[in-house]
């Protein structure tokens, strides 16, 4: 792009909240050249989205920015706790808890962060600084074209202008605009996409963040409280804050109006009321506001696949489930990386048009599950479902017996602590998610599959938690956070047993097929392959691979050179030992195998997208087999160099 | 010590390496003014100490430091791996790999952590910043007179000179005076408080840290190298580079000259023909020095207890086992919170007279270590031993049954593991680690002690691990991490049975006893109780206790208003369930009551000292008995109000 003049970018994205933030990190760190702009003079202040769910902690610590954002202290809930009016009447009663992410969830942060979007946003803000991009404050967005026919390599138009001083305005060209500018998108105005409401109900909320003195148990937990007074909810926040929401008006009300107020006053004499016999007095409030929200999605997320949109431009709901940011986040790994993948010369552009599916149905599914949730939350369950449900949670010995039968309540229950937790969040077949639709019963043995029984890993979710021994340094690992997000497909060969002649012939075969100049891997070798350093870890030979081994075995017993050929040798930091004990597989004798489903001795082969979510799933065979497997599912969206 | 002028301090550091920080880091938290000196313009640019210990690593995390630790991605080493000369003659095989801290050893983090000192020094300075201390570069100290007789208060007088400009001086005043200067202590020498050699053999080592490029499989790991061509010590370090340690020369060789020196290329040229047959280029040297050490300790570390030494001033040895620095965090740590109880109007005067009994005998057994370590080294193990050695190790299901002998050399090794950890540093009984010694036989029932098996807990080791929920957030929280490094004693009450009425008993006696006016804990109340915030976590009522409460119960069960009296109720936010299954009692109802040797109904009480240590051990009783026990142990230091 250095031939390109000033005003040519690559990508321009309106809005620097957590959609256009994410977008912006990841496409700056693959190195493009971004315009990035927002319309506010600072990042957020006070207010917004503050919870990170688990699987979304596990995306930050994949980009390193895990650590900086615990570093703010942020509150972390464990459980969630509902309050009731008691059966006497008057007042209310802790009628139950729960676990927000229990124990069946195997999850290594088994709680929601939260924290002030602001604080969030500035770490983001921080890494972009490092890659060379600036946000653009306050601009914005007054007009667009998209024309790929007057120009193919850049057929956007954008015009910006400055927020306070109309005469200052800019005309850019870009290969992408992405609208990440909330529910008011502009973008989305002027492409004319509908929004269709789902539930015909709309609120107005009130949220109120501050500094309490209460003697009400459970302000450092989430909590729902009804009570015959109204109901409230209460998340817990860093430095002893809280946040508190009220429904103010519901489009159920006989006088509803969308633009019901209610002062700050208001809003704290209800909370009294509701929390009565609980005292609580307010010592600073940070914030507060009140907003109408109703369930909508839009209708499209692209007309052209050049001008996108996300977040909350595409999908709002209400607050309660915490999953707003978490799935901004998610629509912006999706696009960024099959962006990379297109504009790399890696993937066919048709790739693209993967994004609104994939991302729309799981903004269906975050609906469906806000009101299912809501409906969820008034239910008061008997004490048998409470008791069962925390049974899996987080109380208890692992390896106690669990009943094996659950109650629809349950099972709702489960669906929803999965969904919230991110961990349910997953992608339906298609040419990236490869699924037994794509072949006929019995005409591809190689391929493993959940419905086969072959794995426990399904194209489409996310790559199953695993703790191996790193075979270079025996440091003990978390195998799904070895390869950074990097916008490379991952390659994990569980290498199976390290002493069968059958499996060093078929690591012999898959390196040899990799090698072969025509393979899917060879096609997208480095250009400067020839000067890439022996210190490079994750990419020695393409941008868009990362192989890892796992050997089921122990970890002094593997030695790099001698148990794995040349091409896989390579990456030597990226060779595990699977060897640590499980207590979700308490008799497996390599967990991580076994957790995969795979059989300890013949492994198999796993291909990770780059935003973590499992592509395909095969057989480690001796001969062509695999690699031939392999070159299918690539075949069907790389490029034809 | 708003009321002295200018020139008076709290106490005047000499020395910015790691004994001076954590000293300077602990005081300036607590309140105190201090004057901090270094001879050098800047932290250590290059090479010095690298290793933080498992141990330290915890208590760098009680000091809420880890994670700017951590931020600079050091190596971390998990395993040890020794290379000698093969049977049949020529180059190197690998014998043998240890776990660097072996499963037996109870530890948050079994590895040793390596990073450049002056990255570590950095995260100290930071944090002394915040606090309003400031580091004087580079200045020196010229002399110093301390009198007690003459000022009670201030006794010590000390001169200061710039290093470059010696017409800049300064003559302060002070309360202490602190030598953290390294081996060559001007003070030390003032002091004419003489060095005892504990070996009489001394070495020459070459030290070089860089960037290699080698085919060696263990160079991120670290390796104890023998050859017929010398020997070499590896260890990893962050960002890609090594250090290697080589020896040059000892006392034992018939031309040994403590000056002997070797040049750059020299090392690089031994390096490589012991390494042979793998090959080693260096792509950069970032450091290299030869210096000559022996096994020495200080005579003493105080002659008045107003001037006092620690760190290497006190104490050298040789970098293999890498103590070097987490000893000088705790011979700083033992100092600081004894120097804060005393100048805080708590403890007597003469606890002061603990610092060098319990830090030098600390020292003695390092060098002792020291040489044991480097025979264990040098002891070429039968394969049996081995096995056995790693079979405690990380590789195993925990649950797998162990043989109960163990021969001598397992022995060794575990022993040497256990302190090089930094967990198996214990101090020996006095006033502050309460021991059998206290009370004749059959005296005090309240008390518990391991010799009666009534508790794991040993006063003058440290608190043991466990993991539990914290009550009023639902968080899983490491209980010996809860309570931050804040100069107070913690006192962990173990109360058992939620549901006893014989413990609700005994837990409104321990608060009465605690409330008497003339109570240990109402003596050395906080002279401003009536404004402290009820956000105020740790030292509602006094700077010098911090209470924490863990029911052997299921968190959902624990009500803090109705399960505690109101003194243990205000540290709500230290209130503990006592429900997390671990892997090391696996049978255990409540793990940590478990682990600490408590009966699961009755609890028990645990004073730990500020530093982590425990102090003293007694039963959770009805009636004054309690009370009176903890009397006992801290009449025998506090001041007589």
């Amino acid at each position: 792009m250095a031939t390109q003049s000033d005003n040519y970018y690559d990508i321009v994205i309106v809005g620097a909240g957590p959609v256009g933030l994410m977008l912006s990190t990841c496409l700056s760190r693959w190195g493009y050249k971004i315009k990035h702009i927002d319309n506010r003079p600072e990042p957020t202040a006070t207010g917004r989205a503050d919870g990170i769910q688990p699987r979304s902690l596990d995306l930050l610590r994949n980009m390193g920015l895990k650590s900086a954002i615990m570093a703010h202290k942020p509150a972390r809930v464990y459980e969630v706790a509902f309050w009731d009016p008691p059966k006497t009447g008057g007042g209310i009663v802790r009628t139950g808890t729960w676990p927000s992410c229990p124990e069946f969830i195997d999850a290594r942060y088994p709680f929601t962060t939260l924290l002030h979007q602001g604080l969030i946003e500035r770490v983001f803000i921080a890494d972009l600084e490092k890659n060379g991009t600036e946000i653009q404050r306050p601009w914005t967005i007054t007009g667009f074209t998209s024309d790929e026919k007057a120009d193919p390599e850049y057929p956007v138009t954008v015009q910006l202008a400055h927020v306070d001083d109309s005469s200052k305005t800019e005309t850019v060209k870009a290969k992408y605009l992405f609208g990440g500018e909330g529910a008011r998108s502009f973008i989305r105005d002027q492409l004319k996409i509908g929004i269709t409401h789902k539930d015909p109900i709309s609120y107005v909320w009130g949220v109120m963040d501050g500094v309490v003195k209460t003697d009400f148990p459970d302000m450092k937990m989430k909590c729902t409280i009804h009570s015959e007074h109204g109901s409230i909810m209460v998340i817990p926040r860093e430095a002893n804050m809280v946040r508190l929401y009220i429904q103010i008006a519901s489009s159920t009300d006989a006088d509803f109006h969308p633009r019901k107020a209610a002062t700050e006053a208001e809003v704290q004499a209800a909370a009294k009321r509701i929390l009565a016999p609980y005292s609580i007095e307010w010592e600073r409030v940070e914030w507060y506001s009140v907003y109408p929200i109703g369930q909508g999605i839009s209708d499209k997320y692209t007309l052209d696949h050049r001008v996108f949109l996300g977040g909350d431009a595409c999908h709002t709901h209400s607050p309660k489930a915490g999953q707003g940011m978490n799935t901004a986040f998610l629509d912006a790994l999706n696009l960024a990386w099959k962006i990379h993948a297109v504009e790399g010369g890696f993937a066919d552009r048709h790739i693209l048009e993967t994004y609104e599916p994939e991302r729309k149905d799981v903004a269906e599914t975050l609906l469906a599950f806000d009101n299912k949730y809501a409906k969820l939350f008034s239910q008061r369950p008997d004490a048998a479902s409470t008791a069962q449900a925390t049974a899996s949670g987080t109380h208890t010995n692992p390896d106690a017996q669990q009943s094996a039968e659950e109650n629809e309540f349950i099972k709702t229950f489960k669906e929803a602590c999965e969904f919230t937790s991110g961990y349910g969040v997953f992608y339906k077949p298609n040419a990236l998610n490869y699924s037994a639709a794509h072949h006929p019963a019995g005409t591809s043995p190689t391929i493993l599959s959940p419905e086969d029984q072959t794995t426990k890993l399904v194209p489409g979710r996310l790559f199953i938690n695993s703790t191996v021994t790193r075979v270079v340094d025996a440091n003990v690992v978390h195998l799904e956070q070895e390869i950074p997000l990097n916008g490379s497909f991952r390659l994990f060969i569980f290498a199976g047993s390290l002493t069968s002649p059958a499996q060093k012939s078929a690591l012999e075969s898959l390196a040899a097929g990799l090698q072969k100049p025509d393979s899917f891997f060879s096609r997208f070798q480095r250009p400067d392959i020839a000067t890439v350093s022996h210190h490079e870890r994750h990419n020695p030979h393409s941008k868009f691979f990362t192989l890892a081994t796992v050997f089921a075995a122990k970890r002094p017993e593997v030695e790099i050179s001698r148990d794995l050929p040349a091409l896989l040798a390579r990456y030597r930091d990226n060779v595990y030992a699977d060897d640590r004990w499980d207590h979700r597989v308490p008799d497996a004798k390599a967990a991580a195998h076994a957790k995969m489903g795979f059989d300890e001795d013949k492994g198999g082969v796993v291909v990770v997208r780059p935003d973590g979510y499992v592509g395909f799933v095969c057989k480690l065979e001796e001969g062509g087999k695999t690699v031939e497997a392999l070159e299918k599912y690539f075949g069907a969206f790389t490029t034809k160099q």
